[in-house]
């Protein structure tokens, strides 16, 4: 009897709304504070660099936002992504268990990034924005705007994080085909890149970095925003598509997952495939573990303090309660750019907190060998990123083994390494270093920032 | 109302069988001779190099073959692809006609080299074989059969056409990172590639030098096959899924297409898009025409003389009468290196002859402007050879403005360009040089070669 490859819905079966975990958390995060007064901030306090109706599902409580039809329609272009069962990898590692992945590296942007790219471009240009600046890592969120922009007549600026820009020159020239401007973060261009480059012309960058430019040059015209590709309450609201449709692929599988996996730096793509099950977990008591997967070299969930920090190196950002590692930390060259921020989401992090959700920590180099297990065994070459999630599937799946038991595992395969292919080259030729960071450099790095509330 | 943007097909709908328009050609093609007796050739002539089962779909009559279990299911994690609607594309160009495209890039290998490495694999595996060598141009197909190979348990050799391998090194890690085993052609490996360094040590190699390198390799060896990417009529015959997936998705439109359009290379994508078209025009009378789009540097098709021909360089195949440029000549190197081939297949020739299909020439230029129009209007990032099959659908559309009328175009997205994005780069810079050849450079490679039947 053959297995099940593959659930594809079809269009009419894409959800319409997005789901909004802050109606259902039973201890709603603390606010963002005004870095100057240390007060909650106000949707004004925002509204010089976001449009107001994602200020608006920032801080709203409704459980389900309304997709707009100008979002859906771009959506399915994409949408409904398809959920795979690794029957293939299962074999290969004799596993008892199950392993489904859900997968958003089938777009333009070959990420999941295109599902908030789209609204946010959507909403800006509603609001009689005419250019959006933002950062990129390792160019997948870069990728997702520039199309988006160009699609709904914006200009874009993206700050590209320089050891990804000097790495992944085809990201770079992806975007520029999408017709948008890339520079290497830090810039010249602004006032604080220069001033990174003052204290270290070689800076690597870091997302940190980049979001600061972004945010600067977004301040200093009001035709100009900022959009932001993680972190955020309105990024992870839009991510959730992919955990709604999840739910209604597993459905017809006839499996439940008892754990849900995504990989992690600012949040958005663990939120997306998580969120929707976790509020199954809150509301109908449902037994599922949710994990997040992050690299031990920028272990903000792991070994991260709890703290209000800002959100980039600059300290433009309302300060956010949230696990860091400090503002100013700059994680090292890791393959996995979309992983490498300091801090988590304001509402991932309170989960945490709370013990609703799991996190664990992992070196690159057995990452990117499940990522060639998996490529070998499913054909999808995964995003570096994305092995952090691969790897915590096989973790499962071989922990099941050992206690005899079979599980159902999925995971969110947040995007495709097409253009990350230098790093797999890297990883055969045995060049790929471990770096895990240490009790006493993180205690180093949040001992440099200087915040009271 | 919105329109469609894709027609999705369930995997229950997917064709369960090949088509062979061998069954259904008006005047059958003349046979392949054996290079040494000027006779037909059997099918022990092929037994050194292909597996007898492929041999027998070489030769088949048979309208349909039933595709095999295992191959369906490697095929269902990526079957049935989508169609698409271009609708942002027909919107900037302000077309009347419609357009739709089938897309063969979603899979593992990028293109539609997939649709027949996975059979090709298959076979071979089920005859005992161990080990594969083939050719790869611009490296879809190496990639196609990399994954395949390793999947059913065989090795795989592949000699990728030196330019190729020079200015696409991502292509090379992708076999690489799916086990495969990839040498620069001419290689210092085999005799001919030694005789070919020795004429010309800087040789940019070509399609025609390494099949004549893989052929070498395997018939060496009882337990190595060769295997082909075009070309070949069971090549064309794997690839009709495409078009017997897109009769059933056009249905769903509810629109017929009055022209089917593929770029060509060897010819497998073109067939694999028109033959089931083309069966409907020959059984059922539909009036619809189908169009191959080459590139004017390598203008078989348009500009090529029938004759038989060998379709390597060292004349180790059989004589296939085709439509030719000579098997020694050595085009261009345009960035799409899938077209850089000097014959069509011996089908595609007997139905150019016979005016059942058209060609037409591009430069690369064009073609990588409407790549990018496409690209910004419709996400997807095409393959450099694809851009000739949106150029030429973009021609219908443009012809049936000017005469007033509204068509229904479909052509084949025969693959995706993540691995080309320094073509677009060159193309940016303005640094991507038209290569028309003329009436005497053909004259001229067609009387280098010496062959009477």
């Amino acid at each position: 009897m053959e297995k099940i490859r593959k659930i594809i819905l079809s269009e009419n079966e894409m959800p319409r709304q997005w789901y909004n975990i802050l109606a259902d958390m039973p201890n709603k995060p603390m606010p963002p504070l005004h870095p100057g007064t240390k007060q909650p901030i106000g949707p004004e306090d925002l509204a010089a660099v976001f449009p107001m109706e994602l200020i608006k599902q920032e801080v709203s409580t409704e459980r389900y936002i309304d997709i707009p039809e100008e979002v859906l329609d771009l959506y399915r272009t994409y949408r409904p992504s398809p959920l795979f069962r690794a029957i293939s990898l299962e074999k290969t590692l004799g596993t008892k268990s199950k392993i489904y992945y859900k997968y958003e590296g089938g777009n333009y942007s070959g990420s999941h990034k295109a599902n908030t790219a789209i609204p946010q471009a959507y909403y800006n240009k509603q609001e009689g924005v005419r250019r959006i600046t933002t950062e990129t890592g390792a160019g997948q969120w870069g990728s997702a705007m520039s199309f988006a922009c160009n699609y709904f007549g914006l200009e874009l600026l993206v700050f590209m994080v320089r050891v990804s820009y000097d790495n992944k020159p085809g990201r770079k020239l992806l975007m520029n085909t999408y017709n948008a401007k890339v520079l290497a973060s830090p810039s010249t261009m602004t006032v604080f890149g220069r001033k990174v480059l003052e204290q270290d012309p070689n800076s690597p960058g870091s997302l940190g970095i980049a979001i600061s430019e972004a945010m600067e040059v977004a301040s200093q015209d009001p035709y100009t925003k900022y959009a932001l590709g993680s972190v955020l309450n309105h990024v992870s609201l839009h991510q959730t598509i992919i955990g709604q449709e999840a739910l209604i692929q597993m459905e017809k599988t006839g499996d439940y997952p008892d754990v849900v996996i995504g990989c992690f730096g600012g949040g958005s793509n663990f939120s997306g495939i998580a969120f929707p099950f976790l509020r199954e977990k809150l509301l109908h008591k449902k037994d599922i573990r949710l994990v997040a997967v992050e690299p031990a070299s920028c272990p903000k969930l792991t070994k991260g303090k709890f703290m209000y920090d800002f959100g980039d190196s600059a300290g433009m950002t309302p300060l956010l309660p949230m696990f860091t590692l400090g503002h100013n930390y700059i994680p090292e060259k890791i393959h996995a750019g979309g992983l490498r921020y300091h801090g988590a989401g304001v509402i991932v992090s309170q989960l945490l907190k709370d013990g609703l959700i799991e996190a664990k920590a992992k070196l690159q180099r057995e990452c990117f060998e499940a990522g060639v297990l998996f490529a070998r065994n499913e054909g999808i070459l995964p995003a570096p990123e994305s092995t952090y999630a691969i790897a915590g599937a096989m973790d499962e799946a071989r922990r099941a083994d050992i206690e005899g038991v079979s599980k159902t595992i999925l995971f969110n395969l947040s995007g495709h390494g097409h253009f990350d292919i230098s790093a797999y080259e890297k990883y055969f030729e045995n060049n790929l270093p471990d770096h895990e960071l240490s009790t006493a450099e993180i205690e180093d790095a949040i001992s440099k920032i200087d915040i009271t509330v």
